[in-house]
């Protein structure tokens, strides 16, 4: 049985982690993506289906070509930050379940069921992007996760050649700068969105 | 700049971290919900939307009624388990938005956009599902999520009175039994699904 992480932990992944408008120019380095990797790729989906895409922009032309289909305030972003990530969704996913579970022929249960297969990658590479935003916090970065783009823009730009691919959100990373944020927005208590049955 | 997390918090979040198909007969207490919640509704979610509505089935008789709207191997951990939690997504959270995000006139963006409204509300009410299984293994427990279930029959037993609300997925909560796992499925690495641009 686990114990529950130190406070110091809870704050850092929960409590006073906060979406990031800006970073400092403190790089960030290829291994630390491979680095948040390697968390995600831990995190559950649906019969480990893996369905999320991840391109890593770094480079200033692809900074540029995504920030070109983002909504102007989130462009500003994108081009300052060190690294935007397009968390991106296989709704062909289905294809290396031969693979990644070997258990059972999981694969027959999405071909032919186009709206099974959609939602299934929608929803589980919207989970792995959960997990991107909180291991990225758990190993000392900060994100800035963002839906104001044009998606169909996106893919055309970045998975042209992946027609089953599709955006889905996306996200900055960095050392984020204290001096980029506002007061945090309420978050109601336990009573207002949960109940016990 | 934060440091990252220890390795054994790491590990207990993601690396060791396991799915659980069953649990131990330690107790879940009500107190441990609501600290799960504290963590859960801190992530980041579009314009501080919050759509995750959360049911905590702990009654026989909710287990039962979840139970059976669940495919059988789903059923019997359902039962078995100390807790399921049933994620579900509010549709109109954008009535919300005026109180959750008051720096802007967030509703109106939303409002009379239907096709936004529920592509937002199952984006950031599944980010809000991935944060639920991170919080709750950071407070020590286990998860076992699951989306072989009957959505619409869930809708009409839970949510009848709310027709905006629809089930996502569904879990179990508990202390983890490491009897009742099977070897790891695998996780590629960065290369099979990163790419770097």
């Amino acid at each position: 049985m686990s114990e529950p992480l130190s406070d110091s932990a809870l704050d850092q992944l929960f409590r006073t982690a906060r979406t990031y408008n800006g970073y400092s120019d403190e790089p960030v380095s290829t291994e630390q993506l491979h680095a948040i990797w390697d968390l995600v790729k831990f995190g559950p989906t649906s019969a480990n289906s893996l369905p999320a895409r991840i391109v890593w922009c770094v480079s200033d032309e692809a900074k540029a070509k995504l920030a070109a289909l983002a909504l102007p305030a989130n462009a500003e972003k994108i081009l300052k930050a060190p690294v935007t990530a397009i968390i991106a969704s296989d709704n062909e996913f289905y294809e290396n379940l031969p693979e990644l579970f070997p258990h059972a022929d999981a694969r027959s249960w999405f071909v032919g069921n186009e709206a099974l297969a959609h939602t299934t990658a929608f929803r589980n590479s919207t989970l792995q992007g959960g997990y991107f935003i909180l291991a990225a916090r758990a190993l000392g970065l900060d994100t800035g996760p963002m839906s104001g783009f044009n998606n169909a823009g996106v893919d055309e730009a970045f998975f042209a050649d992946q027609p089953s691919v599709k955006s889905n959100f996306i996200s900055t990373l960095g050392y984020g700068d204290p001096a980029t944020i506002f007061e945090r927005s309420p978050r109601p208590d336990f009573a207002r969105f949960n109940s016990i049955a």
